[in-house]
């Protein structure tokens, strides 16, 4: 048991947006907001998966809405207890702890926002291991585990209550109220008892997050030294260093999808890349070599400053390293690569790891 | 109190779809499925909002989406009693009385199912006194009665209940809802109790819809006595007869919006007219001369047989008599104009009363 102080939510929004391979919202705005939460209602208590009690009711709190309205759409503090309120309310207890459902942008900070102001317990683990675009993407669904009851709140006063049938159904209904509901809203599921969460979440990523933000922010070492350290923690790989040449990026159904292309800056590092997005970076490819593919993860970091750039940051001109690591093992299973696989999101092509790629290269 | 049997829902869906003015379904599933469930359950009690008690728990019973998804999906009978156990089980106490939110089409007897499958009393009362395409354009909204909690299921095993802030919202969150689970779901809003509710209703309105089926059916008179002495009933209009020379007709954000224009068939009623409708009828024209408007009801009746035809039956060539009547006084009202006169549909024109524009005439 530990506390998160103001100090640790400036490293775990570094790592989270590490981890949020470019989605997960802007971890900016919620640092800011976490930051705040904490001097308004004192630091947030952190527990381990071990010391989290079997009868204890866990909640993933997070928000939902395509990263680029959340930029001009900040979440009220109201907003982000409304739909755990409307949780208690439904199953008629009292939320003991509560989890980021991924460990990315501000959906990592979001549920410590909820527990300083409700003045609970943060469990440090999420079910994602990074940030994906999908509800249902989750390891609670890889181990047939169901949303319901799903509650969800937006800053309007609107509060809804789904019993999807399951978890794909749930992402569809969350996904077209969220839109109508201007894009963002917030978002609570997969609420369970601490046994059964702890078998399925993926554990100590809070801590991952803050131990990145640590060595991207450690003033001893160079660009170059801090992301290599962050490479070595994570069994990384540099996919390429290059300028961003051209940006598509489009809102449609409640999701920033978008293609980035990238002029390579460095001679032993190729010449054309490109990135596809949906929210999250999904596929980077050199010429029509894959270099790494969803749910792998692959983050864009500024070659300034060694700090990652979400999709919606990413501009014309800006100069970035791109890295890649291994997902956890549970993507790696057929239901995981089913859930979250390159063909999930409609590429005609098998998912390879990145090490296998990498290793061709 | 009297039972509604086999024979009365024959009248009772005739009449409805006079008053549904081209809208709220199509009857003749609804006929069937109702006639079906009385079979089955056996006759369902109707009681007057004089027998009501002031404790008992009233609840509407609707289904919502456009009808053109209606002919093509038939609801399931598990779908139109699931919004309804689903409310019960967020309010935690049984449901007394259901009742139709409208006088329309398949959603006047779809409460009867309800009720015959449920065992429940039902109220011969409305909430438009005819149909209308979206779910706050009820007398509860006029009277200032929140929609909340308002639950929504589909054939697919989903069940949601909204909290909205108003009934702006419910229709909001709902219509995206609906069209995401294929177009079509059952709906439970605005429940009351007994003493509540009967200050807000249209009172009588499935006795009305019966009575007009009555006439429709009435093997003594010939099909013009038949429509005069529904008019008489109605204080009604003949606007014109003609034959349909065109339809356009489109399936958008979850409505069937469209135009239909006829030639007409008398010298004495004038040349061209257009009917303007979204799931109901809205607006009549004579060239651009108004001859009725939305919240006063416009109904289209095949010449040969008296009976009416709902916007997605209308074809090219069939040969109509248009008729219109006055709307409930409720509807006249600043509010009820604001909430479901011609401006709040788009039309940049004033209502004016079908009884004023015909004296002009």
């Amino acid at each position: 048991m530990r506390y998160i102080d103001e100090v640790a939510i400036e490293k775990i929004a570094l790592g989270a947006a590490v981890l949020g391979t470019g989605g997960g919202g802007d971890p900016y705005i919620g640092k800011l907001m976490a930051k705040e939460a904490i001097r308004k209602y004192g630091p947030v208590r952190l527990i381990t998966i071990d010391e989290l009690e079997d009868d204890q009711l866990v909640v993933p709190v997070s928000g939902m809405g395509a990263p680029t309205v959340t930029i001009e759409k900040i979440p009220s503090e109201h907003e982000m207890t409304a739909a755990l309120e409307a949780l208690e309310k439904v199953i008629g207890r009292k939320v003991d702890v509560v989890m980021p459902i991924e460990i990315g942008g501000i959906n990592s900070l979001f549920p410590i926002i909820a527990a300083a102001k409700k003045g609970l317990t943060m469990l440090d683990a999420d079910a994602m291991g990074r940030a994906f675009p999908e509800a249902q993407m989750v390891t609670f669904h890889l181990d047939g585990y169901q949303p319901s009851p799903v509650t969800m709140a937006d800053e309007k006063g609107n509060t809804v209550v789904l019993y999807p049938r399951d978890g794909v159904w749930a992402e569809r209904l969350a996904r077209v109220l969220t839109i109508e509901m201007g894009g963002s809203s917030s978002v609570c599921d997969y609420s369970m008892l601490g046994k059964q969460i702890k078998t399925s979440v993926i554990p100590d990523t809070l801590t991952l997050a803050e131990r990145i933000g640590d060595y991207l922010l450690d003033p001893q070492l160079k660009e170059q030294a801090r992301i290599n350290k962050m490479l070595e923690e994570l069994r990384g790989y540099r996919l390429f260093e290059g300028k961003i040449v051209d940006i598509e990026r489009g809102l449609n159904s409640g999701f920033t999808r978008g293609i980035a292309k990238f002029e390579g800056i460095r001679e032993d590092y190729g010449k054309t890349f490109t990135i596809y997005f949906q929210n999250e970076h999904l596929v980077a490819k050199e010429e029509e070599k894959l270099l790494c593919t969803t749910p792998d993860l692959i983050t864009v970091l500024d070659t300034e400053t060694g700090y990652p750039i979400t999709t919606e940051r990413m501009k014309y001109g800006a100069r970035v390293a791109v890295v890649a690591f291994p997902c956890h093992e549970k993507w790696r299973t057929p239901k995981g690569i089913e859930t979250a696989g390159p063909r999930y999101f409609g590429y005609h092509f098998d998912y390879i790891p990145v090490e296998e790629l990498q290793k061709e290269r």
